[in-house]
């Protein structure tokens, strides 16, 4: 399990007896310098090694492609979305009432919260000022990314999109009443989706490490075009479309006993009806845009 | 998606909307009068339809297998199920402190009570005795079990069975420290085992109607092997087994960009190193015991 254990650095976010310095911690600079010299090597070693992050990053894809498939189990429930339309105990600070999927996503962080999820740099609340106090004692964690990236969080966006762009794609359109379901499912939808995403973060590091002097010269000119053309790896983005698209139409089949095997048309309740390999892939699809 | 909706009658319960009577309501004889006619009409219908309830059966593998596959990223982490391992901030009546898994799991029903997912028929608690009120208005179902079925929930068995036969095959031996992931997905998986094992409440009882006059003889003169013979389909469960065998083995893959795909060896991260389609059906193959 070393390999898995390695690849999924970030993962360990949540372990008890780390000895990582804990993010988000008013005195930071302390917190780091209590990182063990073994814990640290070890970690850093593979932190941010391309293949590392790669085998990650691919590892995920099916996360986000199973939970795709079980939200899809249900149909679009717009009432899951709209607020007060469901009368939850819950409102903003504007005096606004939560739709169902914040309430139940809040109060999904204030338990996982609690348990340090979001105290390690892979994971990104979508209330992150809503945290609650930690209810174990805190981990540490090396840093290994440019102090800035700690303050970037575009979950706000990532949540817009979900709504506004997936889930039309990825549901059937209607209402079955399976709101309860369906909530808490979306959030495990967008929790894959936001760690996935942020996940960027340390593709971004790595190659700058890699090129240290060509990144630099060119954020010093403040060519914002010419990262993003240095960024992109064309082709390894074709192998994420086609392999994400090959994903979605194996995991999304429907198989029975026989061996016989359908791109998911319901007829064997394996996948809902409408929901087949090329929606399950363009919804998906949607994801690599931000 | 309608034949979704008929399907998955019972995971409506967290539905806000519906018209049907709640369970574990004290005055549960008031409660299944307010059913408006119409709606227990529709439900009735098809709510113990043996195909009905069998194609929501075989939707429920794919939960399971999917919700397998997710934690078995991970490694064993026993701490995680040893109580005073982690000092979470919970005790049972009895002072024992909970293990990190008991504290997620009772939390998470904590907030899924509240919203309505254990007034559902086909949704059972691992802490029955702790559930919170609910926070939003209360639903209403319409009985179609007999009333004795309500009292049994053998989920204190499922547990033990998750933890003692089926996390050691699923997960590869030792500690990685993701105790927080291992938790939540945990979780996951318990729900979706809970939800199918119980879901044989329905079967007994769609069974018991297709032939009243036969089990009421056995049942008169508790001939408890009997009514088991006159239950089991053979054929059915062969089917089931190969069913489940070819939905971990297709899940389980490695998939590539390149369309060739392996048994999932954890090369290329798409399922953790040492687990494979045959591993995970023997995992899978527990859950079919109770």
């Amino acid at each position: 399990m070393m390999q898995t254990s390695q690849r999924d650095l970030w993962a360990r976010a949540w372990a008890p007896n780390g000895q990582r310095s804990a993010r988000r911690c008013r005195s930071t600079t302390k917190a780091t310098t209590v990182v063990s010299a073994a814990a640290s090597a070890r970690d850093m070693s593979s932190a941010l090694s391309l293949a590392n992050i790669r085998s990650s990053l691919i590892r995920q894809e099916d996360t986000i492609i199973f939970s795709f498939i079980e939200r899809a189990q249900f149909a679009r429930n717009l009432p899951v979305y709209t607020p007060d339309a469901i009368p939850v105990p819950g409102f903003d600070r504007c005096g606004r009432r939560y739709s169902l999927l914040e309430y139940v996503l809040r109060e999904t962080e204030q338990l996982h919260g609690g348990v340090r999820r979001y105290t390690s740099p892979d994971e990104h609340a979508f209330f992150p000022d809503d945290l609650p106090p930690l209810v174990l004692p805190p981990i540490t964690y090396p840093y290994v990314l440019h102090h800035c990236a700690e303050s970037i969080n575009i979950n706000e966006r990532i949540l817009q999109i979900y709504m506004d762009d997936i889930l039309p794609g990825l549901t059937a359109p209607g209402d079955d009443f399976n709101y309860g379901s369906s909530a808490t499912l979306d959030v495990t939808c967008l929790q894959a989706l936001s760690k996935r995403i942020h996940y960027g973060k340390f593709v971004a590091e790595a190659k700058f490490l890699a090129k240290p002097e060509e990144y630099s010269a060119l954020i010093r000119s403040g060519d914002a075009a010419g990262i993003m053309e240095l960024l992109t790896d064309r082709e390894v983005e074709r192998r994420v479309v086609e392999r994400v698209r090959r994903k979605a139409a194996t995991f999304g089949q429907d198989i029975t006993e026989n061996g016989a095997v359908s791109a998911g048309t319901g007829a064997n309740g394996g996948t809902p009806e409408g929901m087949n390999g090329d929606r399950l892939s363009t919804a998906i699809g949607k994801w690599e845009a931000p």
